[in-house]
């Protein structure tokens, strides 16, 4: 039921050998002190991971989407307005999960391959005198569009329109593969999940709060009890989790954060970017184009690439599912048929990324479109070759 | 980190190693037509489990906790009236989650060791001629005294009252380890999580929605997005999934059922009561007493037993495990201090019960109780040995 | 310590994910019935997959190489005379094994690269009146220059001579992924391993005698006693092992049996060679030559490449495990520095083909030798390409 | 098909969690220079543990079988005389191995249950005025009787006699569990397998070589290959392996060492005294014999128990699987049918021995044996409490 071949899903990840084990542990007495040894070390692994030194981080039992739940129902009111960009499939999940909790979204529409538009908001944010606006949502890597906006941006307009609104941002395709730093961008909320990044099975919401968000967590009337974050800060305290905790899962992020840190954060990025290169280079010697619509938007985590218009672009995720056992990412939402994904987050190495590239060269070529074999195999192995080259001289 | 003992928590439990197996997969493409092979069994597997044919099935990456979050938040309005007792630690949370999410909640209270008092539900149900109560709460295996309420009693009780309120149980410490009959007993909601009688890791909400709860999902004004049954209904229809799905778990529960079904689940909960039975024994051969106060009360898969008057009983807790290596569970809430608990639910053999059985007579002794080593071990023995070969030669 | 890369060492093979899992066992009672539910289950398996139904199959804890020598200590004596080629390390080692052992080896040297001479054979088979050639020994395929010889042709040449000697193959590298027929090709003594088309750790030699080895046992006066197959055949009988057996990689033989003979043989031999074709065709685009000097000795579990005069093919090797995680062959004995090897045998892919050939290719042009990157590719793709999707339409 | 139980064969052992996962590895290129990283701490570690620093250990793809002929093979030529005991089934299998090579072997009988006659072996090699005896067998521990034979008193025996014999001890079920010193006892080949004290699944062969029983390969004419150190010495140099290594295993014998040195030998010598102690507490308590006729004779890894006159041994140990799925070991050979033995080697603490220990008075109570049910398990919890809290006073 499972393949021998890399998945280039954008997410869940590849996972390494390392990380399966370290999660597929026996039963241990969640309410001895050993589960603090696991606890505390992989919170603080977090904290390291995104950049915070004054945040707290909290994990539950779900995904990024609970992330997200766990972001608003903790800070917010019913009735509180919140601004946010729609541009892809992530931030209208997001902007719907907020309508459906009763808040007042000013949405900001957005061609899916664009960014957030930081100097859009700073004329809401100037203009909202009030300071009605509550929260800014922004999604740091869209994962539907391989688009990566730029946060620090965002900082800069809600400082430039010297507004109090918070920040959230989704880092869920971005934390642990691209730079991503809660303090020096002023992040009040920034949510992902255990399956991207960190490089482990899906289960787990993983999310820092800023001292700022805390103070908010006492004026919040959105329901919640299983998201809610002052049980988890109270047993955290004992060692402790306000019921079932995912002990395998947690174990694993514990590790996870380990190597990362021991990687680097910032080798890790750089490994990502290379990678992501060499898989544009590929796209660029295939003559096709990228759903990102500048290179500063360019993810390095997820490449979305647009098919020729009137090329039904899902043919080629489910040619290569069928014919090469290989999983790419099919286009989402607006952008359904015209994309397809190749995700490149995690763990992956050069030699990996080629094989997918390979794979996508043989399904296009497959299905008519005019792709000459090799090509994209070719400029991606000459980024490559330089590129581990370099890397491999700075080390030395 | 790990022991090699077999742990006596009430859950999680020990995990079968198919189990552990079937649940540490490599990552698949969760939107390709191979999860649906995975997804649909297990929730046809839960069906089986919960005896239900009218009921949906949903299976949500969080635990029984959020189980309890789905059931009200997706039936139910601000304000609405809910009619619960309050029997032990796991009874307790609920009515304070439902409190927490503005619900009016009815509390009768019930000694610890107490079961869910239908006679008096009845009363209550008879006097409320406007029909304000809309849903019914109880806990059918209270975890934290090792008590089991009379859930048909319960149905027996609405049905005397002919009253249109809902009946939501909680069945995370029973169902898949006791009997528990959706249907027959009318349950609208049914909520269970994977550590327990299904012998995985946490990580799921497993639930089940009658068809009048889904009927009340419309009229449901409690806002909620990642416990949304009606995405997880839409996209269970297209093998998908609303976020990222737990693939390694929803892969253990599938084997989980077949497991269960295929040693038939009267087998299984005759083997949990033979297997309680025999630590009764034990505890009546220590000379002690359990929480649940009459035999009707007793849970078959966790025994909490009452120390001796002015005897810490977590000092048994914490002495086995520091001298013997061996969890037990500790007193929770109101019985803090005052019970000690042995969980025997899950894939526990009656070998490993008894060296449950003995280390318990070892910490006891070792801290001074009267007990005389050995009584406890020979009392399950006689059990185990008579009723082993009893269902061996009803089997042959 | 291990890499995500696939390996392209000519075994062990990359280790399909349930074989993994089926050698990972807990500990069970060799001694109880469980025993013989895995044992005879994997003997009958190997016995399909070296097509006899005439022979007895028996598995040692050991290697190849004790495979080789249980086929001699068990059929020959001191002085005895053995015929046999040397064309590569596999062949030299078992001649010098046989010297080692007190038999007279007569060896028919050959270019590396060349295969077993069966005319050669013939004639002094012919010459041989008295019959003191007791063995004919023949690599079936030679793991070192990726050279597979004709085994039907030495059977013919022992039929031509009119001549009694057995024949013993030994089949480590191509037994499980490439055509081998013990009973049809008169073969006395078959010789595998675990580690190579069964897809597991190594730790096993395999394997199969004919009736005829069979009989020679009783006069064989070479010393042995781990290596004895009466001692095998005695306990097999009786579900038990002379020893103590090693029951992980027995389990998993028995579900390598089923996976291969479930896939079919013959499309098993079928993807091996249709990936060793692609293989074969990115050489050809890289303008090297194969060790094996002729198509008809092609082997297709591995491919020996041979490297420009004057260039140290080690260095392939060595920088494709520095500078991409990769692992090649290296060339042995007669053949050392001037070829390395690609193995494709057992659990590969068409995808992770590719990326071994992607990899080769970026490091040949690192060390300055004249490839053009993704030629190899371009020509293995469209192999690829058009035999998987004959090979889809032919299952359709 | 696997308990959940622990199993009391007396090897292979309960495998710890962390040495299955350090098995169960991928595949690495075992030429690579990752390869040394493995095998040189593992032929460290064991060298430790054997309590040698002059030796030279060896490691096969074998077991305790493959490491005796390994002993004989490569220091012996036919026709040499060795002195040996037969006092249990696997020293009577050796003297069978040797007499099947050729070797003239001196047999001095013993009654199982008693142990290597230092005493008489002093007066063979007194009387041996020509040096004619090349070699002492000595088994440390019969697995077969639970009886331990005094090493130091066989090397006083030959130093006694002015003997040059060497002294070759077969401790595959000593060593790792038992005091074991090769240099202080003089042991010239010393000989345990991986499934023993090192807790592994079975497939290696382990193998300590002394100064001058390397000086004896040279003049060894007992032909070998497949086990012939020679080729091991000199490819371990180069950190390769004459043959395809079980680089698992290896793996987990790295670890293994090092759990075994990180607990320190004394530790574990002590923990399974204090665990066979309450063993045998239990069998005293049963009113039952052991095989072993002499307290100093007690093996602290294996107990074997005589069963009443006319009672067949066997019942128990086929009832205690059939019915509670518990594996002991039967009686072999000369004691086949009048003991059971309970293994207690390895990896194993007091509670899963009391789990041992209540079966076996179950199974006996069942087959009408006048056991007094708890007896044996209060034995054994009085010795266990008295003495894990010595220990943990002593440690704090």
């Amino acid at each position: 039921m499972t393949s021998q071949n890399p998945i280039f899903i954008p997410g869940p990840t590849n996972i390494p050998e390392v990380l399966r084990k370290a999660v597929d542990m026996p039963t241990i007495d969640h309410r001895s002190p050993v589960f603090g040894k696991i606890l505390h070390p992989a919170l603080d692994g977090v904290k390291q991971v995104l950049k915070t030194t004054e945040g707290q981080v909290f994990v539950f039992p779900s995904t990024g989407t609970g992330g997200w739940e766990t972001a608003i129902t903790n800070t917010l009111s019913p009735g509180d307005k919140v601004l946010a960009t729609r541009n892809g499939m992530f931030s209208h999940r997001w902007i719907d999960m907020c309508q459906r909790h009763g808040l007042d979204v000013q949405v900001v529409m957005q061609e899916w391959g664009e960014g957030v538009p930081a100097d859009r908001f700073e004329e809401i944010l100037t203009a909202d005198k009030n300071h009605e606006i509550k929260v800014v949502l922004a999604t740091h890597n869209e994962t539907a569009t391989g688009v990566k906006s730029d946060i620090a941006a965002v900082r800069r307009a809600l400082d430039a329109a010297n507004h109090p609104a918070m920040l959230f941002v989704d880092g869920v395709s971005s934390i642990g593969s691209m730079d991503f730093r809660m303090d020096e961008w002023g992040v009040d909320v920034a949510i992902t999940g255990s399956q991207k990044g960190f490089m482990l099975p899906p289960g787990l919401a993983i999310i820092g709060f800023s001292p700022k968000a805390m103070d908010a967590v006492k004026g919040a009337k959105l329901p919640r009890t299983f998201f809610d974050i002052r049980d988890m800060a109270k047993t955290y305290a004992n060692n402790g989790f306000p019921y079932t905790p995912p002990v395998g899962l947690l174990n694993g992020l514990k590790l996870s954060t380990e190597m990362l840190l021991d990687e680097g954060l910032e080798n890790v990025f750089a490994r990502h970017h290379r990678i992501a290169e060499g898989v544009r280079q590929a796209v660029r010697a295939w003559g096709l184009e990228l759903c990102a619509v500048r290179p500063e938007l360019y993810s390095d985590s997820i490449t979305a690439i647009r098919t020729p218009e009137g090329f039904d672009a899902n043919r080629i995720v489910s040619h290569a599912l069928n014919t090469y056992d290989v999983a790419f990412g099919t286009g989402l939402g607006d952008v359904a048929g015209k994309v397809f994904r190749i995700g490149h987050l995690g763990s992956l190495t050069d030699v990996m990324a080629l094989s997918g590239i390979a794979t996508a060269e043989m399904v296009m070529a497959d299905l008519g479109l005019p792709i000459t074999l090799g090509s994209g195999v070719a400029a991606a192995q000459e980024h490559y070759r330089n590129s581990t080259q370099a890397a491999q001289k700075a080390a030395a």
